[in-house]
């Protein structure tokens, strides 16, 4: 990620590539997780969800958390997103293993970004 | 790809993971190589550019080719994406080395989106 904090003229593109991967915090400054995928809509081009990886122990699987895009904040210092998510409303919410992907059509698009309170697309 | 032509109710939203790796060809079918990444707005999460991974031969590293979201055509038959595109303008595009990323900025996205005749952001 770009930490460079002297230039003002940094980029305002970043690469998929680097989403992915990284680390996502709470305000509490717990990990909550890493970033594993994106998901866009396919007309506009628009991400609506990164999908947040997230468990998984002694082998067991990781679950997939998509949490919508407008959520997520990129922390310079902490070269990772912050959300604002306890991990209990984490533990609740919305998820899939990860080789279950659902469908993301309106009707899961409305449950995840309603268990969020954020407005669907 | 999700090929399933038969179910009328399939996802308009695609996952990074598998736009990146997916076939690009021209409308004379001709292939012109593979996604490799993507470019997105950091605040707006909009995808910019699909990055074009193509050349490369016998050990030669890989040219890097952005490509504006809008030219990128899905193409359920061919598994692929279809872009306007004949070889010669392909071969004139902005381009850059696979370990020399440019700073995708609005000097740069103008000189890409002119290339093509396509709006810039």
């Amino acid at each position: 990620m770009n930490t460079n904090t002297l230039t003002k003229s940094t980029s305002d593109i970043i690469s998929s590539d680097k989403v992915e991967g990284t680390t996502v915090y709470n305000h509490a400054g717990d990990k909550l997780g890493t970033i594993d995928d994106l998901m866009i809509d396919k007309r506009s081009g628009q991400v609506r969800y990164a999908v947040l990886e997230f468990g998984g122990f002694l082998g067991m699987g990781t679950d997939r958390y998509p949490l919508p895009w407008n959520m997520l904040e990129y922390d310079v210092e902490k070269e990772g997103y912050v959300v604002p998510l306890d991990k209990e409303k984490l533990e609740g919410a919305p998820r899939y293993p990860h080789d279950q992907m659902p469908e993301y059509n309106r009707d899961y698009g409305r449950q995840v970004n309603g268990y969020y309170g954020v407005d669907a697309w």
